[in-house]
């Protein structure tokens, strides 16, 4: 059901959008379940982007596979844990994908050493050499993912990062040895400053959700969720830019369609629930704020058409709700999830869920992230000043 | 290299101390390597306790395999975590044995249920009424790990908990179905009220660190450690009553004498350093205050053979070093362990570990527990009434 073997992948060639604009035109409203879904269209932002090397066509579980091949002995392979407590609270079985445990304190690091792997690879193939720089424009995971991924391939990375950005983030990519380049805290300055970079650097820049080969990389999770838990009977993934789910549900859907994909999401940021309901990539255009920080940017041009064929459907939860389960993780579980990996837990044990079927017992749901400020927990308060 | 097979081991009914009283008597100073500890004096105190139901000699490799056959299926096999960061800061490699991750979030459940199921065990033998109860005193980990044990095999569990323990350690014990017991917060208070409920209910003690079954329980650890990390050089196990840190040492050396085994504690309850210093039991008569709370307590008459004569060397750290040495997992590894569970990695980062030879590269360090009272952390304060 590969929509592409890996052989194929090296010839594609054809160029697909990175910093598209949100809600440029309109996509399939009907598409088929058994075809997959259209190709990204090309961006047009005179900026390098990965398509420009080649080596990165839409993904498939082709491409899940490959960039599963460049992580091999790169990342962790995360467990997946359980909880007596919270599945009687669920009143299903619930397996937990330990991404939070994942090199970087997140999944992010797969789609950015898919990325920077991909680069790496071409230049082999083709003889070209690599791109002088990698840049994104991120103030958490994926900037700390991109910076080490960077680091061990021996690039030099630029990461754009709003000055309101916490301190303790933005001394975790210092110490992968990334360049922090300052913007202000608006969308329009954060591409305007990561375009500048890429044509200064002469670099290339790795969107954080949009770009394909991240995509594909994020879909790892789920091969190795199918190999720990073959009994799964759903996916709950939480959904900001959408990388995740759609790399997540790529893969699922390519080898296990009786899987059910759900998406959690902030109803304070609903704008892939949106989009869903209405058929059309729907981004929210003036967020309100949500604890689930990690989540508050939209589904973009190229994930939409992968969470609208294949993504089941998408739970919304309060931040209430999210606070909760946030809360429930660190007391039953002791794992230090951000509340952004609460999102999945907290759609799981909202009032919505209890509609689906009771033979979808076994519910894997990925903890993505553990980048919690601790500088703000008063426990710990006077040892802030002892960590390295 | 077992002292004795699991069938011997049913037949053994020769009693053992269970609340022996600190300090009491001389032991052997200089024991050969090459037999087993002394087998620990009887107690006279006129309690119920599990010796008296035949099914807990002194453990041996022979009572840790029985142990592991007993929890098998039971209980979780945790996952050993790595941490390239905190590799680079000891300058070796670092394998975490994540017992925080374990049922009741501590390794105490091995003991608690190896204890409570040898009692099953033991009446399916003999014909023997089960006891009518187990009993112990504990406001922390063990009084969690024997109400849990305990409901699992429907035998009612009566916690002697010091009124002035923290509400959410209380919940937890009641949460399991236990019983809680009030007590002062006094070492002869809790003795006294245990040895009360005890001879009230009919019931059995299971002494938190000094009962055999619990030792063993507790030595499956090492058993898990040996099969994950064959390439391991050293087991790093903070220690208290030394339940853990004598069960591990039992179960590595008669299999891998290669393999060192250090007890790490905090300098202010230094009774295990100063036993071994001095070739004899000596009890922390007025220990200070420790953030690490869960080994306040001081080995005991059945822990000091063991650890005098198979525990390599004791790292003592400073209460900045634990804290620090916390913060660091909390921050690194995104794991909310206990700062008890700190104290192993306190050592490993200590100057005093730096006379360790640097071949002894693959350091395990055993995170014990997770069980921190999250209502200390403002971070998450407005969400305390929110969790169940």
């Amino acid at each position: 059901m590969s929509r592409s073997s890996a052989a194929e992948t090296r010839t594609r060639s054809s160029p697909s959008a990175i910093l598209a604009a949100p809600g440029g035109g309109r996509l399939r409203r009907r598409p088929r379940r058994d075809k997959p879904p259209p190709r990204p269209r090309a961006g047009a932002h005179g900026v390098a982007h990965m398509a420009a090397h080649g080596a990165t066509p839409p993904p498939g579980l082709g491409e899940v596979r490959d960039a599963e091949r460049r992580l091999r002995g790169r990342i962790h392979r995360t467990p997946l844990l359980t909880c007596a407590g919270l599945d009687h609270m669920a009143g299903r079985r619930l397996l937990f994908k330990c991404e939070l445990l994942q090199k970087t304190g997140s999944f992010k690091i797969r789609g950015a050493l898919n990325a920077v792997r991909s680069l790496v690879e071409e230049s082999e193939r083709t003889g070209r050499e690599l791109p002088r720089a990698v840049v994104t424009h991120s103030s958490g995971n994926h900037g700390q993912a991109l910076a080490c991924a960077a680091q061990a391939e021996g690039i030099p990375a630029y990461i754009v990062v709003p000055r309101t950005a916490p301190q303790c983030k933005q001394d975790a990519i210092r110490a992968y040895g990334a360049t922090l380049v300052p913007c202000d805290p608006t969308d329009k300055s954060r591409a305007e400053t990561a375009s500048s970079v890429v044509q200064e650097t002469g670099g290339v820049l790795v969107h954080p959700n949009q770009e394909p080969a991240v995509i594909a990389g994020q879909g790892t999770i789920a091969l190795e969720v199918l190999e720990q838990a073959p009994h799964v009977n759903a996916v709950v993934v939480p959904v900001g830019g959408g990388g995740m789910v759609a790399g997540i549900a790529v893969a699922i859907k390519a080898l296990r369609p009786d899987v059910k994909v759900f998406a959690a999401e902030p109803s304070n940021v609903d704008d892939c629930y949106q989009s869903k309901v209405r058929g059309e990539l729907t981004p929210n255009l003036q967020p309100r704020d949500t604890i689930a920080d990690a989540v508050k940017t939209s589904i973009g041009p190229n994930t939409w058409p992968i969470i609208r064929d294949l993504v089941d459907d998408v739970v919304t939860v309060s931040e209430e709700e999210i606070k909760r389960a946030t809360w429930l993780v660190w007391e039953r579980m002791k794992l230090l999830v951000e509340p952004t990996a609460g999102v999945g837990l907290a759609a799981v044990l909202s009032e919505r869920f209890q509609a689906v079927p009771w033979d979808v017992q076994n519910v894997c749901i990925v903890l993505c992230g553990g980048n919690v400020d601790l500088r703000s927990l008063t426990w710990l308060t006077d040892l802030s000043g002892k960590a390295e």
